[in-house]
């Protein structure tokens, strides 16, 4: 007798159809004798239909007050779609019992829209357990130190999943979505895309980052910090195929390194369109810059990601990094008033058309020549490098947007992702 | 400077443009210098689609289990309706907060989907106030002792501003609603029906109960125990009409009789067509019946209205009340399973098709005959009546309820209420 945590994104949570079918799914694992925790999204379209309303009425830019209400607002989603899905249950003959985020509680900071989770009580949520509950909680959301409701970010409730799961120590945490696995790539850009059976905790880490967009990073990190053995797989199944099928389905994600995974040099091509860049020309060179440059962007709650700082010329240097797109005129604007008039900085440049592509293996570790095959096959398709980064099993570049697809198919092909594993 | 409540309603929040209206209007009387609370509806339709998913997941009968997930749900009609307006009211310029009825909080018993309000903490409330803010909280809801959202019943937001208004002791409670104040009865019923500049308290009790539906029942009781000045008027008046003129419009619900209300012996004609009528028949005449059939009754959360037991026959009496038609079935059954058995009865009889129709006013107390005019009006027009309760301020008919519109309108002609007040 297991203790399970399943996850359902917004599209699993459509309608009342489907939320039925989560019931029966829950139910089927409930019956043969496991212990049960399901952490919803909000039905699909639901946040934006939310988020669209609340632009109607404050159209301009965000206040740290408006931002609170938003993520008040935004919460209700999640907290519909607990209710009827304990009414689901229930109508199937289970105990059912949900709660909102602040009930169990989920306590966070006060990072409105991006709050980061702290501590989870699990002595409500244990009790129902031992009453045989089935336990819906809210994912997305939780509660400041000072009760106001706050939200995780855009995939949230991934990482709500993953968190409850760590916290209740449960022997696995599943998460059902459109997709039936973590693959080599996207395969909406390349069609040969094969399906990973595994994938190690700090590959799915660097896919997370880079774009591939099953998880939300947040929850791989947790799931790393805390051991929690995950799964991603398909909610579109149907529902009563046998558990032990469904429980070998998808891909999950290990945190020891195998065999098989010592073979495949590169695991996955991840991409990312969201970034933009900004470069701040002629920074004197000198110690602090670094700091100076992005200490009021990260006080701005501006997360950064590629930085890349070029080598000095005529005690000067250019210092690069890139940010969401969605911050990029507010980065500008931070820089130009605030950080080039007090470093004596040339100028700051920007571009949005850019994209970031990745070649992700824990194998690259111990094997040579794997960043340099990548440059050599960009550079067969004529595509342009502005940027370089890299890390122990992944390197990425920065280039023009326009040519995403052809890099990410180029590198599919180069790294033999195509080929089925011997 | 004095500290006002306002209360919209469903139709009043209907749409980001009609929200944007309630904040221009708050907008006006907090820069006239008044400490504001505003207590909004969910917008109109969304409680009743909530419910209506609900229903498709869950078509049975509802379990307290089931009842507890049903308010949690509806619940979120109101937080998306106070996140909204605090957005607009930021995009006014203004500072403006909001609270759901667990943050603030509004303390309830655990009778879901019709609790009752325990205790409000006004202490985050106040020191909002004392920082300039316009405070916005949930209507309609509450959290209970072990932490679960509750409801307070359909209108249930009336209650929640008055109850706010009674802790915080503000100075007025406004209730915006669709229609413009009081009126003698229904203006759909009776053309000629004229709107009340004042209503007494208890008039104004009678005729919520009787179903004239501009205040739930239970916001009166409260406003009559606080002492706390209730004001009924439009919402549709322009917003920026000035605030004196605002002030003085609809209708005041007060507390003393004055000279003018002295005069007028019928103040309206209330009706109710939500009721069903449900009779014992042949009950031992012995003491304790009445417990013996309501007990039960009320143990399964079931409000009974008139009550009415005819004189004994042969040691065997009958004894009739009213429920609410969406209680009959439940009713019924409950008295025919566990009541009739073990009290010895011949049968239970029921009847959905009545109505109830009510003359109401403070100036009947000191009036003989009132009643016997109110029954030789329904009788000239050929209505037989069923059942007879009265009150010191009101006497009420149930009679079939294909004669409600003749009695309503044959009702406010023989006590002169189409006729202007002298």
């Amino acid at each position: 007798m297991a203790l399970i945590v399943h996850k359902y994104g917004g599209t699993s949570m459509g309608s009342t159809e489907r939320i039925r079918n989560v019931a029966l799914r829950v139910a089927k694992w409930h019956r043969a004798g496991h212990r049960m925790v399901v952490v919803p999204s909000a039905m699909s379209g639901e946040t934006n239909r939310l988020l669209g309303l609340a632009k109607e009425l404050q159209p301009s830019s965000m206040t740290p007050e408006s931002l609170r209400e938003l993520d008040a607002l935004a919460a209700t989603g999640e907290q519909v779609s607990v209710g009827l899905l304990a009414l689901a249950l229930q109508a199937q003959g289970l105990q059912a019992v949900s709660y909102a985020g602040w009930q169990v509680a989920i306590e966070t900071d006060s990072a409105y829209s991006k709050a980061r989770i702290m501590r989870i009580d699990d002595a409500r949520v244990r009790a129902d357990l031992d009453a045989g509950k089935v336990v819906i909680i809210t994912g997305f959301q939780g509660i400041d130190g000072t009760g106001n409701v706050t939200t995780l970010g855009r995939g949230g409730s991934d990482t709500s999943a993953v968190a409850v799961a760590a916290a209740l120590k449960a022997d696995e945490c599943l998460i059902y979505t459109d997709v039936d696995g973590v693959y080599t790539t996207d395969p909406r850009i390349v069609p040969e895309a094969r399906r990973l059976a595994t994938v190690s905790f700090e590959e799915m880490l660097e896919m997370a980052s880079m774009g591939s967009k099953v998880l939300q990073i947040r929850s791989v990190e947790f799931a790393g910090k805390y051991r929690v053995p995950l799964r991603v797989l398909s909610s579109f199944t149907p529902w009563d195929i046998p558990i032990d099928e469904e429980s070998r389905s998808g891909t999950l994600i290990t945190f020891e390194e195998d065999e098989k995974m010592e073979q495949a040099v590169v695991s996955g091509i991840a991409f990312n369109r969201d970034e933009a860049k900004v470069s701040v020309i002629g920074v004197p060179d000198k110690p602090g810059i670094a700091y100076q440059i992005l200490g009021p962007v990260a006080d701005a709650n501006i997360d950064v990601d590629v930085i890349i700082q070029n080598v000095s010329h005529d005690g000067r240097t250019d210092f690069s990094f890139t940010v969401n797109r969605n911050d990029y005129a507010r980065t500008l604007e931070l820089l130009r008033t605030r950080v080039v008039p007090t470093l004596g900085a040339n100028e700051v440049l920007g571009d949005t058309r850019i994209c970031k592509v990745s070649i992700v293996g824990i194998g690259m570790r111990s094997h040579v020549g794997v960043a340099s095959k990548m440059f050599r096959t960009l550079s067969e398709e004529g595509i342009n490098i502005q940027m370089i980064s890299t890390s122990e099993i992944k390197t990425s570049v920065v280039i023009d947007e326009k040519y995403m697809e052809l890099a990410v198919r180029a590198l599919h092909r180069a790294f033999d992702l195509d080929q089925p594993v011997a």
